[in-house]
């Protein structure tokens, strides 16, 4: 009988884990709550109107089409019983077990609000296709909603946005509204200037772009302000509402900032499966909430188990894409060796490919190893990983053209706001559908 | 002072009425719940996922951006006050009063089910992104319960669709499906055929495609055929729920039939501020609800206001795109003659330039005047048509790039199912935000 593989969960580290089986004499499962790949360095991108939603979630059996030795199935898993070694997942009242020899968990993570989850009633983080588009709404909405605004004085809080948490991903989104309101907006508005809505973004570390070099966190704060986004550091935020948003450590002025739209870009939360199977096995969690394994990525006590990308915990790794595809390939890499014969661990060792962050057209900032690089050679860098990353070829194709149309032509073509986000949902369905089935709920 | 011309819709009617009225010395302000323009012919190819949304909904604000007498205002008519000429609207409680010395209705319709309006639940229509979305879920997800299904027998449902109406949409609409099964879909899945799903068009007339010569509508079922769509005329539907629907009149096998998906293009309801309007200026609905105007469009006993597009009943023309965007151009040159001082109202004169049907790749019906062609030189028609009409050069590019890729690569780009539509929604949002606003309520 074949040796059974199940992979939960398709990002980065269950697509490399994966894909690195296919020559290998297992039977691989790939269990995903959406069956889609996504690839979330760009889903502000969708976020900002830039690109489609399928251009960066392509499903994840038509990536692996090819692997014959690969299936995928769509399920929440509910349950990982460890000593049974099988995998319980539900969709829509439907109950499937997948039995596994091994077993890859990549379930990766959510936002994390520090314990504020009432944060997130207004202000959405940026982890999934539902937030980008739930964002996209909320930013081109603001500034329709100031348009009709009779009163000017009601207008600011319409035309203010405060990302909170300055990482690459709150960097990237200021980045991109600023560059939105001054060029793609400018001439489709008729009573308000577009260009003068404020961008504010909040965060209470000393300097933006954790884990980059400081000179070039610096020299991407100078292109920040050249963008007119509001840099405030060491600004801790303690409370957020409809209306705006509470902030300590920045100054007096900045108490209360009144504003409608929020995006919370500050924290990731491990997915609470790392604690049920932490339970399970006796292993331990991180203050993070992710799964410390042993240092070939297995759990302890459990070999034929393994746990990678943002919900492994391992050498204080950051929770980023490349730890993610290493991981996952170092995990299916395992596996291989052992049907080989092989039973030596090996540790896992992550390459440090280097980091980059896309603040506007033309400027992005990279390091890798000793090189700092900034600017307009940054940001070709910045294009030739994201599309040598981006999966499927015809995505890299669509994805090249809708690039060139909002830097050479400062347009973008997704901005598509529907009745129900701005107006509600008219027609309730049946829970048994996929579609509308939290009306049920 | 300038004379204010208000319009009510986005839509072809009213597009085409601002665009009119582009040199006219009138100030011009649309009104829009979405403020999108929403290509409404090519919605099934957004809920089959060949084109993204925005391909099909550019901003009305961007598409008009240059024309400066005109501007777009984000909001959902709840009342026209016919005597004080002001249109009255709402956004998340915030209303808005725009004052009018003209006034071009083209608010459109919506699905009509008929007086059964308890089949929205589980059949949805075809008339929004809200829709095409929707039912983007639903068929791509129907697939992947099938696959995840252990049980052969209770894939059955999950493998059957159901359209209901064949009309151009319902045509369009199973056409597409019947291709996506056989060609998109087929390597992709592992434990199910797709090719063997079931595409079931159902209509209570004896013919498809009302409208089109008896033996155009002919080479169209024989096309149908080929894919392997089953047609059931004289079909009425009389029941829907999550499980199937009720047929009577197709023989005695087809009184019940199991499908989870069921599509419901059969029927076209018109606005109800149609009613509104009608009551408040003494003029006559149509049996489909619509306003019966005076020849040249305009309200009984108020020469101000036009109502044009699928909101008018005038000489019986049916509600296609064509009839809305000529009406709305005759509307708008209307008010344009008066102001030169040309009271002499001149009657609404429809140039039918035509119908086109899509059945499947380098298949589609076409009739002109007394021309009939079907096969490739239909669709090369077809494509020439739906070129033109799509709205802006970027979407033409782009959705020509996506139907390249849907025609010569077999593939559909954009088919992702989002985490809310498979599972529910997980975090509820404040009120007053686009976006999540049905929440509250």
């Amino acid at each position: 009988v074949t040796h059974r593989v199940v992979i939960i969960g398709g990002g980065f580290g269950g697509l490399f884990a994966a894909r690195h089986l296919r020559r290998a004499p297992v039977a691989v499962t790939v269990v995903d709550r959406t069956t889609h790949h996504l690839f979330q360095p760009l889903l502000y991108h969708v976020a900002t109107g830039i690109l489609s939603e399928g251009e960066i979630a392509p499903p994840i059996r038509s990536v692996l089409h090819r692997q014959r030795n690969a299936e995928v199935v769509l399920g929440e898993v509910a349950q990982i019983d460890l000593a049974a070694r099988v995998v319980r997942s539900n969709v829509l009242g439907s109950e499937l077990a997948t039995p596994y020899d091994s077993l890859i968990v990549a379930a990766g993570g959510a936002t994390s609000y520090f314990g504020h989850d009432e944060f997130a009633l207004d202000a959405p983080g940026l982890k999934s296709i539902d937030d980008a588009l739930e964002l996209r709404a909320r930013i081109f909405g603001a500034f329709e909603m100031a348009e009709r605004e009779p009163e000017p004085a009601a207008r600011g809080p319409w035309m203010t946005f405060i990302v909170v948490g300055a990482g690459a991903t709150g960097v990237e989104m200021a980045g991109q509204i600023a560059e939105l309101r001054r060029h793609t907006l400018r001439s489709d508005f008729r009573r308000i200037d577009t260009s003068a809505a404020r961008i504010i973004l909040l965060d209470g570390r000393p300097q933006i772009l954790e884990g980059f070099d400081a000179r070039l966190a610096e020299r991407a704060m100078r292109e920040l302000g050249r963008l007119g986004v509001e840099v405030h550091l060491g600004a801790r935020v303690t409370g957020i509402d409809e209306h705006g948003v509470a902030v300590e450590g920045a100054g007096p002025e900045l108490q209360r900032i009144a504003a409608r739209t929020k995006i919370w870009a500050a924290g990731v939360s491990a997915s609470p499966l790392g604690a049920q199977i932490a339970a399970a096995a006796g292993a331990d969690l991180d203050r993070g909430g992710r799964v410390k394994v042993l240092p070939d990525c297995s759990l302890p006590g459990r070999p034929e188990v393994f746990v990678v990308g943002d919900l492994m915990s391992l050498n204080d790794l950051p929770g980023v894409a490349e730890v993610a595809m290493q991981s996952g390939i170092h995990a299916a890499g395992q596996i291989r060796r052992r049907l080989r014969g092989d039973d030596e661990p090996r540790p896992f060792r992550y390459r440090d490919l280097g980091s980059v962050a896309s603040i506007s057209r033309f400027y992005a900032v990279v390091q890798f190893g000793r090189i700092r690089v900034g600017g307009l050679l940054g940001w070709l860098v910045w294009l030739f990983v994201h599309l040598v990353f981006l999966t499927g070829f015809k995505n890299r194709v669509s994805a090249l053209f809708h690039w060139a149309i909002s830097i050479f032509g400062r347009a973008r073509t997704e901005r598509a706001i529907t009745i129900e986000q701005v107006h509600g949902r008219r027609v309730p369905t049946a829970e048994a559908q996929i579609g509308e089935s939290d009306l049920g709920r």
